[in-house]
């Protein structure tokens, strides 16, 4: 699918904010694809679907994510979390895009998951530092970012579950798999330097 | 059992300092017991055997926990956790005590779960706040603790999953659990106000 395409499509889908929001996210993953060497066509068109289901109606993603047997603790954690899965659904659903390595990004790009791919790691990146984003935080992991990956992931997953226990929000438990598979993968490499 | 002869066999598994840690324990124990109507006999006993297993071998504590089928994930995580639920199992089978809810509250004490029992919430409570304690956090959960047990306990699993954020170090996600199950329960009922 050429990107024009794709925009057009996404651009209903959306508030004019957030489609800013994910010409920011495209320019930024197509950037990190190409400097992490990962497949800059997926990076974009991932980037361009990510929130596609944002803007649908709670009562429509609560379904879907019912007959579709998507994690059952979804329903009881925040709505914000229901647009990453739901999204991979109704992109592969009504946009026709078949991909798994692009539907995995879109799926996993707000919760993380362990062993998440380089280009699922780009999504989540891209969307957390893209230029529109000004949140406190934010610099530090666009800094990270330059130079390894996988540092920007933990500080962006360490500044999310930060900002949840301040808000005395529930905290996902995927999230907290994702910190500590990443963790764990670190101390694993430092151990054995 | 009576208090000094459950002294005197804890006595012998501790070092002095974690066995005056013990007897802040205890002393805290029974007063939360008094104030929020627990059992004071269990209390005190759940306090004196609550670090029963802190100084067995890693190796011993290893055996323990993959011959008695406890979670695995033990296994990945700090070896800080081994002790509670070692321990639960060290003072049925050494001591000879039976009583679950005294065991449960020796199992939980480090991790917590969701779901805690009363006994369960004043001895994770108790060993963060006795009198010997002295971190950064532990002021505001003891004037907590003075008024809402939950509220403590909140605050306590927060500093918890803060320091382990802080340090790096992976966060176990029965804490998360604990923490969740928590605010879950405090929404409910701010939201049937």
């Amino acid at each position: 699918m050429e990107r024009h395409e794709a925009l057009e499509i996404v651009q209903k889908q959306l508030t004019d904010h957030r489609y800013q929001h994910t010409l920011g996210v495209m320019e930024t993953a197509i950037a990190l694809a190409k400097q992490y060497g990962a497949d800059e066509k997926k990076a974009e068109l991932a980037a361009i679907f990510h929130d596609y289901a944002k803007f649908r109606p709670k009562e429509e993603m609560k379904r879907i994510i019912l007959e579709q047997n998507m994690p059952n603790d979804l329903l009881l954690h925040n709505t914000e979390l229901w647009h990453a899965p739901v999204g991979a659904y109704l992109v592969q659903t009504e946009v026709g895009i078949n991909d798994e390595a692009i539907l995995n990004a879109i799926r996993y790009h707000t919760s993380g998951r362990s062993d998440m791919t380089l280009l699922e790691k780009i999504i989540y990146i891209a969307d957390y530092i893209e230029p529109g984003r000004i949140f406190p935080g934010v610099e530090e992991v666009r800094e990270l970012a330059k130079h390894d990956l996988d540092e920007a992931l933990i500080q962006a997953l360490k500044n999310t579950i930060q900002f949840l226990l301040k808000k005395n929000q529930p905290i996902y438990p995927t999230t907290i798999e994702t910190y500590n598979a990443l963790m764990m993968k670190k101390k694993g490499e430092s151990a054995s330097e």
